[in-house]
């Protein structure tokens, strides 16, 4: 494929042209009054027929107890049936005692945990978190948005850190949690994260897990949203973060969150959380006073149609066969448009639901209002840094999965028109 | 009925040859090794076959839509479907716009709306409830310990006020609330009150609308549970308490929570919290970072299953012919075994799930203890008063629907010996 001619070795008048022709294709592609959104990571009408089997897999003619005999229609058990436990453990590779089943939503799961921690403090703590003059979290950025709303709604304070290849960045981790006892913890996407679909290395791992931290009860909310979520036949590897911290003699310090949202359906998913004994023993007496326990019977249709990991391996690859194409449009589109002109930079993901894409400094918010205007709704620039603030706005993600292959042929084209408009109105700038 | 003789009126050989006789009837039923749990309000098997046929509702080859359009299976909506929102603003009377269809449990819409109290205060707060020197709730009393689980768990101090046949003392209530401006709320159950099956009257209804509270954002805790359980073809009327309180000039003071755990299935119910559009605009902020939405699906299925209020009545009527005998098997008995002895005193409901037994003062604990012993294990004495303690230690709550018909006859009948033990053991002390 030829590759364009980088913008900054481009004289005015070339700029200019370039320009005009952008302007044009951009004004074609407003007047068609598109609507497409690529803002959000959902799974696409086909990715939710692969699960439809699972809404007849329980009929009224089923045995619904539970293997431990427990009536999955009545009340009892609050932190999950054995079987599903099972089943997550071996997805997680954790222990089924280290295990917590719970209902459709593992968002749910961490703001519960964090707001716990404020109200109740966590396993350890002196002092609940909200009682104290200042709580703070490390912010690995770019990252989820989310998790910084449930901060900002909390109001523990986000640092960011930048996120590396193999990571966040480790070094200012540790002296960041080493100095400062009101740093409580850490959030972290470490397989296929979200949006830069990079996997944390063994060492990262293990720094993590075995970093002296001034705050004793410091927890790493490891949300491992997309661990089995795999885009090639060659899946990364994520070190097992709970057996790293036993290791090095923090037994307690790491929270994973995991969901079938996007393995199954997002809307009646099933959410876990690993841990500890330890933090579920304690976790488990609150929920005892939060909840008459979860839904039993979708755990009971999960294990059911889900079955074994072989299974749930073989489901996750027609996931991929969906959806991979999808990634492949935007890569290659993103080559064929920016590659070699030195505007734009991103990394291939081999697994997880997005792309991101880096732009010039100062280029994001512009090439986001620019893409909104002619029909394409992209995340708002910003938003995978904290407080929405991308301090050199720059970075865009890019959520392929929902739209169909077309539109997203199209919403591409419209972004990279917009990236090259952006970038060419920033050089002529400098 | 033949009814017992008085104990406070029979000479102390009386009491002791009555002692002797009932010791021997206590040890054969000790002797017996039963074990019948009747300490929670659980469903029996036959209740839940009544709702079977919702497992089969739904299934892969029916439309997943919503009538909005929006796809049951993936993301979207925090606060329900529009035709479940229907369906129970229905039932609770209210409008759809006052209404929000959560997940499965109303206790855990209990639990977070006064963790997000405590947090980030409610509608129209100055300050976080958690942020303030002391928080108290009013708790009528007896009452439901889950209630005063989640004070305890909050750091939420009680007060229990006494409970009158119609609904809490409101002359206590209202001078309580008049005087202290940390009374931020009141716990209630409206409606075939948990334990004693009371429904509030009108002017208690009114009087809770309209009381001066010094706290401005003083917030009423209606747990309307048993709103459609009727055990009788005259039910119980309750007034509209949202109605009430737009009349007094309070539009925001009510938050209702209902669920149809005992409609449908305790583990796969739809919980709902109705309240004033200010109050749900303020939560729905809050939701909105907690949570990815609701299971829509079992929405869907609910809205399927139970149609409109004719079918949902139908439908409840089938659970009142399976638990309305075993009402009347405990009420039997209780006037057979305790009636005239001037030992008990209790209510007959007209729906619900308990009854409410009231021994002599200094009694209840006992009771408890000697049952356990012979195998019946019954709600913990004190548990229906805020920190489990009975200042009269006199009340149990006595929960028939779960056990059968034969066990329940059974265990009324140890229950009503060891009254009869206990009661004389005191009499004779005194």
């Amino acid at each position: 494929m030829e590759r364009g001619t980088d913008y900054n070795r481009m004289d005015i008048d070339e700029l200019n042209r370039q320009y005009q022709a952008l302007q044009e294709k951009y004004e074609g592609f407003k007047s068609r009054g598109m609507s497409l959104d690529m803002s959000r990571g959902k799974p696409c009408p086909e990715q939710l027929e692969l699960s439809r089997g699972m809404l007849d897999i329980l009929s009224s003619e089923d045995s619904l107890k539970a293997m431990d005999g427990t009536d999955c229609l009545n009340y009892g058990g609050i932190d999950g049936i054995p079987e599903a436990k099972q089943l997550f453990a071996q997805m997680l590779e954790v222990g089924a005692s280290e295990i917590l089943v719970g209902g459709n939503s593992s968002l749910t799961m961490m703001h519960d945990a964090l707001s716990r921690a404020m109200l109740h403090g966590v396993y350890g703590s002196a002092t609940p978190w909200g009682k104290l003059p200042k709580v703070k979290l490390l912010c690995p950025s770019p990252g989820y948005d989310r998790h910084f709303a449930i901060c900002e709604l909390l109001g523990i304070e986000m640092i960011a850190v930048d996120m590396l290849p193999d990571g966040p960045d480790m070094d200012a981790v540790e002296r960041l949690v080493r100095e400062d006892d009101s740093i409580k913890g850490i959030w972290c996407v470490p397989k296929y994260s979200n949006p830069e679909g990079i996997t944390y290395s063994d060492e990262t791992v293990d720094r993590l897990a075995g970093m002296k931290t001034k705050a004793s009860d410091f927890r790493i909310m490891w949300d491992d949203a997309y661990t089995v979520h795999h885009l090639t036949t060659k899946p990364d590897r994520l070190k097992n973060i709970l057996e790293a911290c036993k290791k090095a003699g923090n037994p307690d310090r790491a929270f994973i969150f995991a969901s079938t949202s996007k393995i199954t359906f997002p809307s009646a998913g099933v959410a876990v959380l690993a841990s500890s004994e330890a933090n579920l023993n304690f976790i488990r007496k609150q929920l005892s006073v939060q909840t008459i326990g979860p839904d039993k019977i979708n755990q009971l249709r999960h294990v059911r149609f889900l079955q074994n990991m072989d299974v749930l391996q073989a489901h996750m690859e027609k996931h991929a066969a969906i959806i991979k194409p999808k990634f492949d449009i935007v890569l290659n589109k993103l080559e064929s448009e920016l590659g070699g002109k030195n505007i734009a930079s991103w990394i291939k993901p081999n697994g997880g639901y997005f792309l991101s894409l880096n732009t010039l400094d100062g280029c994001a918010k512009e090439v986001v209002r620019l893409a909104a205007e002619a029909g394409v709704t992209l995340t708002k620039a910003g938003a995978t840094y904290p407080y929405g603030s991308d301090p050199r706005d720059r970075n865009i993600r890019i959520a392929p999965t929902f739209p169909s292959a077309e539109e997203l042929e199209t919403a591409i084209d419209v972004l990279c028109v917009c990236v090259q408009l952006a970038s060419i109105k920033k050089v002529l700038a400098s």
